[in-house]
C-alpha cells in the first residue's frame, strides 16, 4: 500500500482499517482469503478511510467506530471496483492484474457481491443507523450512476447551444457525482454523525467530500489522457475505447465541432492508433488546461466548506488532503 | 403476484410490502423502474415477506417497521436471483425471461447491486441496528455459499464410506442452508428483534425459519426432477446440467454406486437426452421419496421449534405456512 506522505499521523489508525477490512482468515474458503489479500494489497492510497477518520478527528468521535466506517467506505469502493472492472472487460488497475483477468465472470460477481455485504456488516459495526442509511443511499445512487453510464455509453452529444452545453455538462456533473463524489460526501458526513457534528457543521463536511470527490474524479479523467501509461497501470484514453466521453473530450468537441475522430471512436469503437491520436489532440489542446482548471475550482470551493468547521489540526489535514488531490499525478 | 390462499389475512399487509419494493418511479431511469416492475410481477409466492410479517404479529411489533424488514428481505432474495440467473445463464425463471435474457450482463450485474443496495435500505429503514446486522449477515453467508457452489461445480463427491456420506451430506447442508434457510431465518429472527421478543422465543423463530428453509429447498431441488417443466418454467434436472448435485442425486448415487450417468454429466455436462436419462432414473428410484422425507422431516422440526412460542393465531399462522411448505408442488 503506498500511503500518502501527509497521511504519516493516521498510520496507526489506517492500519487498523487494513486489518479490519482483512477480516478473519476463512478456513472453509481459502480462494476468498488470498482474493481478498490480492485486491487490498493492490489497492489505492486509502484517501476515503482517510478522510472519515480525519472527519471524525474534528469531534473526537469513537475511534472504533471510525475505524469501521472508515473501512466500510474502502470496502465498498473496492467492491464497485470488482464490478467495473469485470463490466468493463478491464484486465488491469493500478498495475495489476484485476480480478476478472484469472476468474469466471460468476465467481467475480458474487465476490463484488460478498464484498458489498463486508461493507454492509461494517458499516453496521458502527451501531449507528444513521451512517447505515447513508451508506445504502450512496450504494444506490452508486449503482443507478454506473447503470445509466451504460445506458448512456456509446451515445455522441450534441454540443451545438449554449443549453446543450450547460445539459451535457450537468450530466458529466451528475455521473462523477453519482461515480465518486457521494462515497467522498459519505465518508466525511457519516464520520460527523458519528461525531454528533452539529447540523451546519455535518452539512460542510458533506459539501467538503462531495467537492472534493468531484475534483478528484476530474482529475482522475484527465490523467487518463494525459498520465503515463506505466503509472496508470492502464492504456491512456481507456474511457474513450469504453464509448465513455469525460470532461476533457468535451471540451475539445466544444472547440472543434468539426472533428469526427471522437464520435468516430465512441459509436464505433476506434482501433489503438485513432484512440492514441485522438488523446494527443485533446492533450495538444487547450482541453486539459480547462478541465484541470474546473477540477482546481471544485477543490477550492471544498476547502472554502471547511471554514464552518473549528479551526484545529484535524481541519488543517482535511485542508492539505485536498490540497494533496489538486496537485496528485496518479 | 399468485398468492398462497393461506395468506388472505394477511393481504392488505403484502400489498403495502409490494408498494414499498416498487418504490417511487424513477424519472431519470425509466429503464429502471420497467424492470423493478418486470421483477416483481414475474415474482413468488412472497412467502419470505409473509413469514416475517406473521412473526412479527406475535409480539405485536411495529407494522411500518415489519413491512420495511419484509420488504428488505424479498428485495434482497430479487437481487440474489438476479445476479444467479446471469451466472447460471438461465433464460427463463418461473416461465418468465430472466433479466440477463435481455440485457447485456453488465446492465444485469448492476441492477442486481442495485437491489442488493434497495434492500440494504429497507433493512434501514427498520431503525433497527440488530435488524441491519442479521442482514448483512445473512448477505455474506448467502454470497459465500454461492462463491463456494461455484468451486464446487462439476466436481463428483466420493461417496464410498459412510463417513464420505456423512461429509457429502453436511456439505450439501451447509449450502442449501446459505442459499435459502439464512435468509428464512433472518426474516424470522429479525422480526422477533423488531417485536422485542423474549431471547428463548428469538432463538426459536430463528430456528424456525431455519429449519423451514432447509425442508422449502430440499423440496425446489427434489421439483427439479420430478416437476412439470411448464409450471416450473424451466427445464428439468436443471441443476444436474449446471454441474450442481442435489440431494435426490445424492441418494440415487448411494444406493448405485457403479452408475456412471450422473458423474458424466456433472463433470462434462450432458446433452439433453442424458440428462432427461437420469432424471427418470432417479424419479423411478427411491431417491425421490428418501428426499422427500428429509425434507419433511426438517419441517416437522420447524413445527416443533413453534412450541416455545405463546399460543395464539400467528403461532397457529406460522404452523400452517411450514404445512403449506411441505405439500408445495411448484
Amino acid at each position: 500500500m503506498k500511503t500518502i506522505p501527509l497521511l504519516e499521523p493516521l498510520a496507526a489508525e489506517l492500519d487498523r482499517v487494513e486489518l479490519k477490512m482483512r477480516g478473519p482468515e476463512h478456513p472453509d474458503y481459502p480462494q476468498l482469503t488470498e482474493v481478498l489479500k490480492h485486491l487490498l494489497n493492490s489497492g489505492g492510497k486509502r484517501l476515503r478511510p482517510a478522510l472519515a477518520l480525519v472527519a471524525g478527528r474534528v469531534y473526537q468521535a469513537d475511534p472504533e467506530k471510525l475505524i469501521s466506517l472508515a473501512a466500510s467506505v474502502e470496502m465498498l469502493h473496492t467492491a464497485t471496483l470488482v464490478h467495473d472492472d469485470l463490466i468493463d472487460g478491464a484486465l488491469m488497475r493500478r498495475g495489476n492484474p484485476t480480478l476478472n483477468a484469472s476468474w469466471s465472470p460468476g465467481a467475480t460477481v458474487l465476490t463484488g457481491d460478498y464484498l458489498f455485504a463486508r461493507s454492509a456488516a461494517l458499516a453496521a459495526e458502527t451501531d449507528n443507523v444513521q451512517v447505515i442509511r447513508i451508506f445504502a443511499a450512496t450504494l444506490m445512487t452508486i449503482c443507478s450512476g454506473e447503470l445509466r453510464q451504460i445506458f448512456d455509453r456509446h451515445s455522441f452529444p450534441r454540443l451545438d447551444s449554449d443549453l446543450a452545453w450547460e445539459k451535457v455538462l450537468d450530466r458529466y456533473d451528475q455521473r462523477i457525482h453519482a461515480k465518486t463524489a457521494s462515497l467522498f460526501a459519505a465518508a466525511t458526513e457519516s464520520a460527523a454523525v458519528l461525531g454528533s457534528a452539529p447540523n451546519a457543521e455535518l452539512e460542510a463536511l458533506r459539501d467538503f467530500g462531495r467537492l472534493l470527490g468531484m475534483g478528484f474524479q476530474i482529475i482522475d479523467d484527465v490523467l487518463d489522457f494525459q498520465g503515463d501509461e506505466e503509472v496508470l497501470g492502464k492504456p491512456v484514453g481507456s474511457d474513450l475505447r469504453d464509448g465513455i466521453i469525460t470532461l476533457p473530450a468535451l471540451y475539445f468537441l466544444r472547440a472543434h465541432p468539426d472533428d469526427n475522430r471522437i464520435a468516430t471512436v465512441v459509436r464505433d469503437g476506434g482501433d489503438d492508433r485513432l484512440v492514441r491520436e485522438v488523446a494527443a489532440a485533446i492533450c495538444e489542446s487547450t482541453a486539459i488546461a480547462q478541465a484541470w482548471e474546473r477540477a482546481r475550482a471544485f477543490i477550492a470551493q471544498s476547502q472554502a466548506a471547511l471554514r464552518a468547521l473549528p479551526e484545529g489540526e484535524p481541519r488543517s489535514m482535511l485542508y492539505a488532503l485536498a490540497e494533496y488531490t489538486a496537485s496528485r499525478n496518479k
